[in-house]
């Protein structure tokens, strides 16, 4: 008995640490703004009692807690010595107005069960393990997202200060309103060179793992996206009276070009085409429109697959409009290149999840993620976890279970545990 | 000298009579509710004053007016005994807003042109020719149109006079401040037989004559017209991490709908099939389109063309919905048959295009016109006259020519000049 019991105490039991990962989900879900809704915006009272208990959280697992100057709570596990490499992870913890619960926390709760393991059973390697609970991802309360990330990168853009939120407030005054003083930010940016490596645990926000039934992916890329606004103009004209084959019809030029954008990012896996946005601005059901506009997004793991994407779409919605007499401007409103996640420890992820019978399986992130961010200062990598319900996100809808959060609790375990810190020079 | 004096006085001086007519027009436009623009509704100040107005045009032509219970101006011009038949003609007097000159008033002022050259004559004919001025065609005060060809129709639904119009006033009300009691309408109704014919000079309000190089042509009928609401609902998702493969997405049906209809429309000439309104609601770039709605308007001059457009349309629509996993909730929101011109007419008018070396050329009806309710009492007709400007209307852009007014003339003076009143039951 007593042999078997200091064996327990040398394992982890996943299955009960998953649970408590899924219980404290449910219990930072209660921190919003909004009864009945999980909204939990940059530095609002919800925002700051998420903050102080997943501190309270880091604490119980046996880590020094600090808060940087934009309001990253940073949870540091010690080296074998002071002087030890670092290895980050970590999540953010503000979310959509009405939002999922999982989306952020996970890569916050989980990280946190794992050291407390570690710390119980006395295990330190020879790297630090900072969890960052980042304090700002998703941009919603001041139009502007990845503050928290973007501290710890040194490229927080003073400028958005300024930006106020729906009540007028800067971001300015909520930041002294929280004790946070602008002026410490540079305080908080983390030197090139002092993360030997930032691993994200996330939820996938998609279906593809649900859909191939596997519940962890290893991410290749944070896509790159190249975003555009179309304003159409052909012949407003009376739904009547004017034959088809006169008529110069904005809406369907929109339409044509929509099921192109489609047909195109259908042919190439990885791509992805939106129109998230189409209107006929004062639209009637008996003028045929005169007018158009319409959002594009293209996405792509690989940039070549996207930038040509674009391009073949781009020349396409000028055929289609000097066909139909429609004129076409074409505003890119966004572009940014894909963000790849280092190769080193795209492999080790793979390699831990071999090691618990998973099939690989990489994917690129489509969404945005703090990791982009980081990458400017350490390699960066990702692990995803599959959600239910088709992989909606950013919904109150968004869900995952505690079996696969046992399952990443393991494969994070294994990463951690046979982390190499590469030598100078090598990653 | 003295004979060619005597001579002249016996024909018409068309291209005079043509810029009296388009002076009047310009006229008449000063009668307008919003300074620079032409709009003028249902007993508004300038409705009011149009009408008077017009009355005076109709007296100095040399005839007796008066005005219905509605508010439609009637002259008449008495045949060769008070107990002639009636040839009724006439066309609106109101506007949308922000309209065209033409829409209406050329169907006014016209035959007023007319009477005034054979009341210089001394010419009258077997029957009474009246001119109205319908009061109200378009709809615009009160959401409620053709309410001068329904008094005279005798169907005028009096529910409409609690109708309110921007200001919340009602059309009761509206109509008591005019001098008209409501209670009075049922004494505009002219009873079915004893109007011999009613036909209606209007601009053709779309590109078809002028394409084809034609002044004039011929109605067949006003298109009878089928209009659907479509709510797509789909799933919608983040456009970064949903692959195409497994979209659900509502826009994207919409699309593939709004291109079918086009494809539909364009099989058959006369038909024509309008998706006037497309939106995605809170549609954002970087999210798949969950739902979108969409009008659908199928017109065509002859009813089984519009049927059968109308069901491959909502069976296409099932179609598409079922292979991309999309909810499409159809309503139909409304649905007209087509009113057709009387063949007897249509070939009196064609005769008299050809007397005046106009090709004969017959043409639906897009737009609904006051005819389609003057029909359910007396047989009906219309000319249409070319629009310039690619046919634009509704619009201060409406335009046409002083010599097209000019051969319309000659044509009208032909049609009445040989018009004979069928015998009791033949027509």
């Amino acid at each position: 008995m007593t042999t078997m019991q200091e064996q327990t105490d040398l394992t982890i039991d996943f299955a009960t640490m998953s649970n408590q990962i899924m219980e404290r989900v449910d219990v930072l879900a209660l921190h919003t703004e909004q009864e009945g809704m999980m909204t939990r915006t940059y530095l609002t009272a919800a925002h700051r009692g998420a903050a102080g208990q997943i501190a309270a959280w880091m604490r119980d697992a046996g880590m020094t807690v600090r808060r940087d100057a934009s309001g990253n709570v940073i949870g540091r596990y010690e080296g074998t010595d002071p002087g030890s490499p670092l290895l980050m992870t970590g999540s953010h913890f503000d979310t959509v107005r009405n939002g999922g619960r999982y989306d952020g926390p996970l890569g916050i709760l989980l990280p946190i069960g794992c050291v407390a393991e570690w710390n119980r059973q006395g295990k330190r390697f020879p790297f630090a393990v900072e969890v960052v609970a980042f304090c700002e991802e998703e941009g919603v309360r001041f139009k502007a997202p990845l503050l928290g990330s973007r501290a710890i990168a040194g490229t927080f853009d003073t400028r958005v200060l300024d930006n106020v939120d729906d009540q007028g407030i800067t971001m300015h005054e909520a930041m002294l309103g929280a004790d946070l003083d602008p002026v410490h930010l540079p305080t908080a940016a983390v030197a090139r060179g002092k993360i030997a490596a930032f691993v994200e645990v996330h939820i996938e926000q998609g279906p593809v793992l649900q859909e191939e039934g596997l519940a962890l992916g290893v991410v290749t890329a944070i896509s790159g996206a190249t975003r555009y606004m179309l304003e159409l103009e052909g012949v407003a004209g009376h739904a009547g009276t004017v034959p088809m084959m006169s008529r110069h019809d904005a809406a369907m030029a929109g339409a044509e070009i929509a099921l192109f954008i489609e047909k195109r990012c259908n042919a190439a896996p990885g791509l992805v085409g939106t129109v998230g946005q189409f209107t006929v601005p004062n639209g009637a059901g008996n003028v045929i429109p005169g007018r158009a506009i319409m959002s594009i997004d293209i996405r792509a793991g690989e940039d070549t697959l996207r930038v040509a994407a674009a391009d073949d779409i781009t020349m396409e919605i000028e055929r289609i409009c000097a066909r139909r007499g429609v004129r076409a401007n074409v505003k890119k409103t966004y572009e940014a290149v894909s963000v790849g996640c280092a190769d080193w420890l795209q492999q080790r992820w793979t390699a831990s999840l071999q090691r618990h019978g998973c099939a690989p399986r990489s994917l690129p992130s489509g969404a945005g993620h703090d990791g982009m961010i980081i990458a400017a200062i350490a390699p960066i990598a990702m692990l995803f976890v599959r959600c239910g319900n088709g992989g909606i996100s950013h919904n109150p809808a968004e869900t995952m279970t505690a079996e696969d959060a046992a399952l990443a609790s393991r494969v994070f375990v294994d990463f951690v545990e046979n982390f190499e810190v590469p030598a100078a020079g090598q990653a």
